[in-house]
């Protein structure tokens, strides 16, 4: 009797390839496989809601995984934690997943946060965990600019070259600017992204901020659904996969 | 005509052996003072408001230095970040000291915050950047046995053996914990503090969180003038100097 196993994990992207298991390279995808087969002598495949590129973190990936050997959530959890040490990888939960749980494609909602430190002085702390922008930034202009992005669009300006989505047509539900001191974070919500949407949108509402464009140039952008319209692609440094939504 | 330069600094504590030069391993103090003769060419002392241990972390930690040259903050600012590149240290102000400065023995007020990360599993975002406690803490118990220690007390039960202050009592101005989710934070504040005190009385409030102490025994452990009374010393991972206030 096969168990299917809801893991929620919280790791820090840097050290990593990104999730997906690659010939080269540590992947999160990887270091979690090789800890479940430590913990059990099984060998099953991990799948997650996303898969997150190098360099960006996770607060709440969610992943699956079936396994034979009857357990519990605590042991599961334990084993595998202590099997992930000392990478900075750490299962928060597992549990066993609802009939016809699938954790890409059963997830109704993604939540990301882009996190920017608006300073002059460069980054000490946060060394790959923040997009340093040393620019004044006009938030309100940004916010103006985001509010062209909310809802059903063809995303296709806001797009990865090398993304494998069927259609660019995604229903952007909330991306919101939350400003504290040098901290900012855009708070991003949708069903579903696209390859590099969400750093793309952010690179774009920093030349907003920056004065650089005005924010009806963002519904510009859109309409024109050519990548070479939009702004540059924001780095890694400063995503994290905040949670996943199911039924 | 000498100047003398009061500098606000961010660090990560993680690859330092502390804020003070030492014969091996890297030093803040060592870095930055590194950076202000390369910038310079000349070697003048820095002094720091409080120096802290190995692991330690700043989000301002305040320190002046004198420099013959006549040169503007931004100018500083900017060249000691120059040269501080790629360390996890960061100048985010440089300005002129008003007259009598000395950030040691002028300051009035120093504030530290306590980070931990209160949850069964381990830590990997914030690896060296928190406390990880894995037990279930009564936040109430931890706020009826901190306020025994805020206002003037012999603190000798908190202080480390190898501590150089001249007295044991210190005031207490603020000690308060803020909670948030799995993240806790203890928030201090007093004009000066004895070596480990913030973090032997974390140490020592988590035995209360952890139901092993009655709040009321942090009272006895405080009366006992005992190192040997309180509580076992908090990793240096999870504290940072937030700030120091001057005249």
């Amino acid at each position: 009797m096969v168990t299917r196993w809801k893991l929620t994990i919280e790791y820090d992207g840097r050290p990593y390839v990104g999730w997906q298991r690659q010939a080269h390279g540590r992947s999160v995808q990887a270091e979690i496989e090789s800890a479940i087969e430590k913990f059990s002598g099984e060998t099953p495949r991990l799948h997650a809601a996303g898969r997150t590129d190098a360099g960006v973190h996770a607060l709440g990936q969610v992943a699956h995984f079936d396994l034979e050997r009857p357990t519990d959530g605590k042991t599961v959890r334990e084993a595998l934690n202590a099997y992930l040490r000392p990478q900075p990888t750490a299962i928060l939960a597992a549990e066993p997943a609802p009939p016809g749980f699938h954790a890409r494609l059963t997830a109704r909602g993604r939540h990301y946060r882009y996190c920017v430190l608006n300073r002059p002085a460069r980054v000490a702390l946060d060394i790959g965990r923040v997009w340093h922008v040393p620019y004044a930034l006009d938030i309100a202009a940004m916010r103006a600019g985001a509010a062209h992005l909310v809802g059903k669009h063809d995303f296709t300006s806001f797009r990865a070259a090398e993304c494998q989505a069927k259609s660019p047509i995604k229903t952007l539900d909330r991306l919101d600017i939350v400003a504290d001191g040098a901290n900012l974070a855009f708070e991003v919500s949708a069903r579903s992204f696209l390859h590099h949407q969400v750093r793309n949108i952010v690179g774009t509402l920093i030349l907003v901020g920056r004065g650089k464009w005005g924010p009806e140039q963002v519904a510009t952008a859109l309409a024109a659904r050519d990548r070479g319209a939009a702004g540059p692609t924001a780095p890694p440094d400063g995503l994290y996969l905040v949670g996943v939504d199911y039924a």
